[in-house]
């Protein structure tokens, strides 16, 4: 068998039977959250967690390699966002071309500079190889309190499903780019330069119970959730918060707004839930810190359902971005 | 101007001057060693070190699935052996080509669970891309105590240079693997089984001024500690630990003894600096631990002269293996 037809959650299952991390005390999460979670000697957790930005998959020919870098940085410490810590350095191994402009370079890396140094942290080591494709490998590290961290496994039936932005933009502004379409200013902006939520992760993290990034899209990470966690989920489409031009633009480019929200990924958003006496809390730190959180459903005991704007309920698919799938459908095992 | 033109050397100056980790607090070392090093709340240091490996350039089609996950793990560790560190974890983001094995897969990730298990640590996460060249970047983190961190810029003149282990061998190995010839299974396996040197970097750690690892070859690293320290270095030729088998070797492939031992790099041995009072003290620990250690020279005010075994002086070149430029002479600007 090949690892196309495997897919990435196969590939993940095995290679999470093979690295056996209970050999090792002190590692609290292995494989499987957004974050590595590891137990500092003097009390608090070190995440740890790495992504891989590749030209092909990743990289629209429309970036500017000040947003490539400052792409690179926010998905690497968008994982460390979503378990509610806050970021404490980051390094990278980076394949360039050797035909490559020194100047492009250059300006990747001051993309990367500059988004580090919007979220306060610093770019603190890192490796250079020459290769044919450009690949940026981050591996961002945080910290987080032992009472302020947030796994995937943590949600309970009646608790609250929320996040922290619109959704469906990144892939619309995708489609925009595909279909050459201009104007979308917006959406393409969502596309190009995702914000890693940093702030939200860290006002969210004392009262969440579950969170995690929806850059694979809203339905895989719901899906998500629930495994981890054991519950189902319920979600009121009239509850999603959307840009008021979606809908334009979906009918532009050809794809559903239901599709763009819930398949597409590419927003950086978070996904969180929340003990229902917890909520106004929440809430009230949000607001305090000028951020936007917005309760979409409720956590139940199993399934995944949507309840639609004409009141329909419906099957939310498990299926999103998927390394070695893409956009393909996969079903559950 | 191209990347292939600058050099690896030119890079990591530019980005040296993009990323300024002074602005934030509790960066110890930043690019430049072999590891980050950030101050740990509690005390104590942690490390963290990233490195790419990449098919087409670190990979002999000779390498098993098994040798090229093992190699990725110790070129990772390597450096955190180089600053006396104790490794806390690993996480690795992989590329794969969707037409790859299953099979072959899973034995790269059993190769690094195997050699993880080897040094006593653990993979403790990941990320995974399709792609079409088979790409490894492994991130190591470790710990270290205060009183136990190697600098490459600590060596003063007067101080003694050491090894921990023999010189050339893994350069004569693949040699022997481009040239096709049989028989040198020593060399070989110094080639495709390089084993980072965690217990002789630990052990080495109160006693030592500076360290490093000899990846890139003897000759840039004695520059580079030079560089790093302000000093200069003298190597008696006679005094440098290299298997007996090497000369043959070495002239099986047509290249010389001491090209291979300065100018080819892949020994993944410790150069260390060590002040002369102190070097009882470090032998002693190593004969304790069953570990080698050889003195090859001493730590001078500027220059870096080698001593043949005519007993000539000549100067040490300043070049070794730099990606974007491979083997190739590449002058001190």
């Amino acid at each position: 068998m090949k690892l196309g037809d495997l897919g990435e959650e196969g590939l993940i299952k095995l290679l999470s039977s093979i690295f056996r991390s209970d050999r090792c005390s002190g590692v609290a999460v292995s494989i499987g959250d957004d974050s590595a979670v590891l137990k500092m000697p003097g009390g608090g957790f070190l995440l740890v967690s790495t992504d891989t930005v590749l030209e092909k998959t990743h990289i629209p020919l429309e970036m500017t390699p000040e947003q490539i870098g400052a792409y690179a940085v926010n998905v690497a410490l968008s994982d460390i966002a979503a378990m509610g810590g806050t970021p404490w350095g980051l390094v990278f191994s980076t394949v360039l071309p050797g035909s490559l402009d020194v100047d492009f370079a250059e300006r990747i890396a001051r993309g990367m500079e500059a988004a580090a140094g919007e979220h306060g942290t610093c770019i603190v080591g890192g490796d250079t190889q020459a290769g044919e494709d450009l690949t940026i490998t981050g591996t961002a590290f945080g910290t987080a309190a032992e009472d302020g961290l947030m796994l995937r496994s943590g949600a309970s039936p009646g608790d609250l499903i929320c996040v922290t932005g619109e959704l469906g933009s990144a892939a619309a502004g995708f489609y925009s780019l595909i279909s050459g379409l201009t104007g979308h200013g917006h959406f393409i902006q969502r596309a190009l330069e995702p914000k890693a939520r940093l702030r939200e992760g860290a006002a969210a993290a004392r009262y969440a119970s579950a969170c995690m990034d929806i850059s694979d899209g809203l339905a895989l990470s719901l899906h998500e959730i629930g495994s981890k966690s054991g519950v189902g989920t319920m979600v009121h489409e009239d509850k999603i918060p959307v840009h008021r031009g979606l809908e334009a633009v979906a009918g532009e480019v050809g794809v559903s707004v239901r599709e763009l929200v819930f398949y597409k990924g590419g927003d950086f958003e978070l996904l969180l839930t929340v003990p229902s006496e917890r909520l106004s809390a929440l809430e009230k730190g949000f607001e305090k810190e000028g951020l936007n959180i917005f309760v979409i459903g409720e956590v139940t005991k199993h399934g995944h359902l949507l309840q639609t704007k004409d009141g329909e309920t419906m099957a939310i698919e498990e299926r999103g971005w998927q390394a070695f799938k893409g956009w393909q459908k996969t079903l559950k095992e």
